[in-house]
C-alpha cells in the first residue's frame, strides 16, 4: 500500500485506528475452543467486527510464534483473511546482519518465501543501517523502526543523551530519527512513537514532519488519544494508532464480537472529531 | 546448563567453538534436495560431523522463520538432535514490551509452548529492562544481549558516545554493558561483541570481566581468532566463537559433512591453543 493509498483510508474510514491482533490462545473466549483453530476463528470474528472502523491490522508475531508451526498457520489464515483495503504491520521487532536481515525481509515480505505478504514490518533499530536497508529493498513495503517505545525500560538507553561537537544534545530515539531518514522517504518509513510518551510528540513531529507515526499504548497502557492526536496528525492523516486488549478482549463471552465492534467504533468516533480539526 | 557445566565442556572439548546453524535452502548440496527435510538432514550431518569440536549450537532463527511452517519443524528436529552435552542458543534478536517479551520467551524456553527448549536466546537491548527480564525468569536459562555487533551498522547507534554528569563519557554498547549487569549475573547473563571489533574488546572485558561474550564474525565475516582469543578468555572460558558459513558451506559436494569436520576441527586446535596459554 502506498502513502498516499493509506492516506485517502484514514479519510474515507475517518479513522486511524490500528487493531492489534495480540490473540493469545490462554484469553479466548471458551466457546470458541471447540473450533478447528480457535486462533483464526478468534481473529476473523475480530475482523469481521471491526474492518469497518480500522484502516489497520496488526498482528504481533510473538503470540503466533510462541504456539509453534501451528501458530504460524493461524497467522497465515489471518493475514490473507485482512481485506486488502486494510495496510498489514508484522509486529516482529526484527532486526540482524544483512543477510539474516534480508531472510527475515523475505519472511514477511515474500508470499513465495514463508506465504506471508505484509505491507509492513516492525524492526528495532540497535544494529544499525545495514540491518534495516535489506527489508527496504522490497518497493512498495514499509519499515516501522522503533524510535521512542511505550514501555518503562524505554528510558534505559532511547533517552540516553548523546554528547555531540555542536552546542545541541540530543536523546538516542531522536539520533535513530534523524538517522533513518537517510535510509528511506515517508513512503517507506514510518515510526514506533508510544502513545505514554507524549510530552516527546511535538519534538517527534518536528523531526519526522511526514513521517507516518505507529502509536502503541492507547487503551490498556494508558496513553491518551486526545494528546496524541492532537500532536501527531498531519494533513495526511499520519498517524496509526493501536489498540489491542481494549478491543479484543472488551468482552470473554459470546458477544466479544460485539462488544470488540463497540469498542473500535467508540475509539473511529473519536478519531472522526480530531481528524475534523485538522481539515 | 549452567555456567560452570559450559566452563567444564570447554576444558574438557578443549574447544569454545559455536557452530552456527544459518542453513540456507538454496545452499544445499544437491544430493540432500531429495531428503524430506533437507534442511534437518544437512543439520544432522553437521552436528554429527562437528559434535567432537563444539560447545555450542547456534540456529539463526531468521532462515528457519523463511520456511514457513515447515521451517519450524525443522528447527524443533535440529534442536532435539543436538546433544545435551552442548549449549543451544536460539538466535533470534528478540525484545519487545513486558507481555510480548514474555511470549518470545515461553516460545524457546517452554517447551510446552512451541515445543522448543534452548538454553539461551540473544536479545536486543533498545526497548530496555522490562523488554529483557521477562527471559530471565526462566531459572537455568540465559539472555545473550547484543552489544557491539559485527555489522557495519554497529557505528550508527552503538558507538555514539553518551554525554554523562560526569567526566567520564561512553558509547552507547559500553552503557549496554553496564546497565544489563543490573539485571542479571553472569550465570545468566552473555554479551554479542562481533570478533570484527577486537579494538574494544579488552575495555569489553574489563567492564564485564566475568560474562561470558559470545563472539560471531570470525570467518566469513574476517575477524580474527587470535585476537578475539588473547583478549577475551577467562579462567572460566569466557567465550563462545562462532564460525557458521565457514564450517557449514566448507563444500557443496557428497564430502560436505568431512570437510565441515575438518574446518571445525581447525578451529578446536587452535583453540585448544589459546587455551593452553590461559593456564
Amino acid at each position: 500500500m502506498t502513502y498516499s493509498e493509506l492516506s485517502d483510508q484514514i479519510f474515507q474510514k475517518q479513522s486511524y485506528l490500528c487493531v492489534g491482533l495480540d490473540t493469545d490462545p490462554r484469553k479466548l473466549p471458551p466457546h470458541l475452543l471447540t473450533e478447528k483453530d480457535p486462533v483464526f476463528a478468534f481473529n476473523k470474528a475480530i475482523i469481521d467486527a471491526t474492518a469497518d472502523f480500522a484502516v489497520a491490522y496488526k498482528p504481533n508475531i510473538a503470540f503466533y510464534e510462541a504456539q509453534g508451526p501451528r501458530g504460524w498457520e493461524s497467522l497465515q489464515k489471518t493475514l490473507d483473511y485482512i481485506p486488502a483495503s486494510c495496510f498489514t504491520i508484522a509486529d516482529a521487532k526484527r532486526g540482524d546482519i544483512g543477510n539474516t536481515s534480508d531472510l527475515y525481509a523475505r519472511t514477511f515480505f515474500d508470499p513465495t518465501a514463508a506465504g506471508l505478504d505484509f505491507d509492513s514490518v516492525t524492526v528495532a533499530p540497535y544494529m544499525g543501517h545495514d540491518s534495516v536497508t535489506p527489508f527496504l529493498a522490497y518497493k512498495g513495503k514499509w519499515v516501522i523502526l522503533l524510535a521512542l517505545t511505550s514501555n518503562a525500560g524505554s528510558t534505559d538507553f532511547q533517552y540516553q543523551t548523546l554528547s555531540s561537537r555542536t552546542a545541541s544534545q540530543k536523546p538516542l530515539f531522536e539520533k535513530v530519527i534523524e538517522t533513518a531518514q537517510g535510509w528511506a522517504g515517508p513512503d517507506q518509513l514510518m515510526f514506533v512513537v508510544g502513545a505514554t510518551q507524549t510530552s516527546e510528540l511535538e519534538r517527534i513531529r518536528q523531526l519526522a514532519p511526514d513521517n507516518f507515526l505507529l502509536v502503541p499504548g492507547v487503551g490498556a497502557q494508558g496513553g491518551s488519544l486526545a494528546d496524541v492526536s492532537r500532536l501527531g496528525l498531519t494533513k495526511a492523516g499520519g498517524l496509526l494508532v493501536n489498540a489491542s486488549r481494549s478491543i479484543l478482549y472488551a468482552s470473554n463471552g459470546p458477544d466479544f464480537a460485539d462488544r470488540a465492534r463497540d469498542e473500535a467504533q467508540r475509539l473511529q468516533l473519536e478519531m472522526a472529531g480530531y481528524l475534523t480539526q485538522i481539515q
